[in-house]
């Protein structure tokens, strides 16, 4: 039925499943991860089939995590890659594209009294096959602030903070090697301050001071990151966006911009 | 087939529609008002019917509507019980519950340069029939903001603020005349300082040195709301949270609790 | 402070205040609508500022809705390019656009018992301005259902349905008129059935009647609504998802395609 | 600060951080699980204190988490246990809890093919402390479907089908062994039909026929689940809720309700 010709003759750029959720387990410089990421695995649909062999595509994702057990991918566009290798075996394609979006955890120090605190990231990783070549997208989502400069200005000091949300992307070419932990830092070091879960009172005298001493709009955090990407990264399409949830209005403000480095 | 005996024969408490969406008209205090509410409307089904009719529920709720057009509601709970007094007809039942979720949209002036401003609330309306009595659930949903004092005290003046929202929520006999706004503003009071949309250098000021006057814990917020609450409101179940997005924590705070008036 | 040189020279792309709620009316073929949309208003921002002023941002939204209480707007999309126009007098860009999300509810009758029933759609109208040119984007949800003829062969007349959603996206000039309603009928007539929130049995039998003669794929159904657009829209960008949440899978599957008319 | 009075007396039910997400790993009945849970802990507030310690309740997690690499819990309501016991040498409560909200991933075979597939589910852990007693609530978020009896009978065998999701949840004392694997399968028995992430032709033909053998309205589904609880679990309060996304509207029906074992 899937290999009829569908009523409507058109190529569609993009068809598989999406939402799908399974366990990755990868092994990124000697640390093992465990993953459940949201997975979206689609492909293009020539205008001479009606439709595409989903059960294949589950397949490619299922029979890839399972060699995994044995077989311990490096890192989740590893995984990534592997199971477009494997459906190609599956399912004719032109173009294919996998997505695995997660959280990660990172152990860090507090910055005073240096204790132990886990902190969690957003990452999304996709893979893309397309004119002989594979290409990657990097993106990671960081929680920290900003601190507005204009207030300080106008009231001698006092101002309102609020936290914020930055989102850096990277497109580059698959093999071009990034670690997803030095885009953290990047986007972590562009904020007033970091931010942790766990803080004494040492640390959050600390933070707070810090933040008071380095002001920032949301633009400057934005083009802050920018800058960082864009000195560390080679070869690669950099989109960056930033969200401030004001604390003194209902709504969020945005700064978002877009490079090549 | 829905009055077919089932094949496990137990009570259910409720049963009927949810997250359907309609307009609503109501006219309180003779301003006019129009919702898109999420609404859900159940019934309690006795263990000898396999299912409730459910497309009596949907009339229900769409013939209150179109009667609408025509016969004004004052508010989103006389719709609530307008409906309820319809199924009655339509379908047995020995208690039933409609809620609806929306927006409230309130005109603002701004503190010092008097300019309007269009704040907006998510607000909760409940209306619930047992026993031969009908009751109300009413519940506002308010952005503000926390102001540390522990920070405040510690760095001698400095300290992390961020956007908080608290919950205040009502359960009370249908005929207790309560204002959704009055609701809001026991709210608004309780928070370091009130936010708004639009803010001029002036206004900003003013909110951010109010703020820094008022320093409140999460804990404070939601203690000043329940006092306040205690006071205006007779015969109510209080309920009230409030959740700040710290700007220094990856995580949220909370404060919690409940009274009666 | 925001007319600063700020510390890294970058020009911005996008910059302004997102998720801002507000009420707008308007009058679209003599029929008054009343919106509580979700806003995003942002203009590109030189090197050489450090920040945008964010408050005339606010401002140019705010008078343009107060304006309407007694100049009501014609549509959406006109209530944005008068926003643009305000903006434009206020602070200085080469690019700006704004975005309003919203439900749009819509009165139809059921198919066969002919009664009033209220569906609702979820809409979204950007108006953004660049090079002296004006443009739009118009996006309409729609949800439906997806039938699966595989399994139907398979099994001999059985198959497994599902709820699906289909997203319509036209990408034109400002001045080409596009009726929010043709778009919805475009996504609904690719549908195996349309769907309503109240159904009598007779409209429910005419329903799955229907369905079941009228199987279709993600794919079929996102094929049509792409034919039955380049059809009705002259001069646009198409852009059609269509995701359906399996009954028979935990994931959804998904097609999507865009081309040009 | 936090020690101080507050100027409004009143004893808060429940205060902590909340949205906190972390790395958890457990070991249970001889298999590893890695889980990256959102964890709420709260306790009560005395009137006379203004604030809690929220920094010692982050540090009761961390240090229980750290503690895990060297000694892995069996469960995760051993680990929320752990944290409860920590927290009680570190900050005064009368009563705590906490809770947990993640994904469960279990391997299954399809069941005509016998391949390998991984299923998720939604689990939520609370531990509570009140009294000198500790309890539990299990909860678990299942996806099946529903078919229409109703439909099916009119129409002489067609009907419509949908996803939907049931919820069934457990409150008992905390040393009642309750494996959440056994909830899970309460809930999907009593679907027209369990689901798969992957299915072969063979597999997928086997689930049609099986939810045209099994018509159930979401009524039916949960009566299933609490007549299979009830049965399978002793001393519990239970509490289910089942909601069918419906294929022929735009809104979603629900059937809840509670009773004990």
């Amino acid at each position: 039925m899937q290999d009829n010709k569908p009523q409507v003759q058109e190529d569609l750029e993009r068809v598989g499943v999406t939402n799908l959720r399974t366990l990755v387990l990868t092994e990124w410089k000697g640390r093992k991860y465990t993953f459940t990421p949201k997975i979206e695995l689609t492909l293009d649909l020539d205008r001479k089939r009606r439709g595409a062999h989903m059960s294949r595509l589950v397949e490619s994702i299922t029979e890839t995590i399972e060699e995994e057990i044995v077989l311990r991918h490096g890192s989740l566009e590893e995984v990534g890659k592997s199971i477009l290798l494997r459906l190609e075996k599956k399912h004719p394609y032109n173009r294919a594209q996998i997505s695995l979006e997660t959280d990660l955890v990172i152990p860090r120090k507090t910055p005073k009294t240096g204790k132990t605190t886990m902190e969690s990231y957003g990452v999304f990783v996709e893979v893309s096959y397309a004119g002989g070549a594979y290409r990657k997208t990097l993106r990671v989502n960081v929680l920290g602030n900003t601190v507005c400069p204009h207030a300080m200005q106008q009231t001698g000091g006092r101002t309102h903070i609020q936290r914020a949300e930055s989102m850096l992307e990277l497109e580059t070419p698959y093999d071009n090697v990034i670690d997803l932990e030095d885009m953290v830092d990047c986007v972590e070091k562009a904020f007033p301050s970091e931010i942790y879960s766990l803080l004494k009172t040492e640390d959050e005298i600390y933070l707070v001071e810090k933040m008071f001493a380095n002001p920032k709009f949301v633009e400057d955090v934005t083009r802050g990151i920018i800058d960082a990407a864009r000195k560390k990264f080679r070869a690669c399409r950099i989109r960056v966006k930033t969200i401030s949830q004001e604390s003194i209005h209902r709504h969020d403000v945005i700064a978002e911009s877009s490079t090549e480095s």
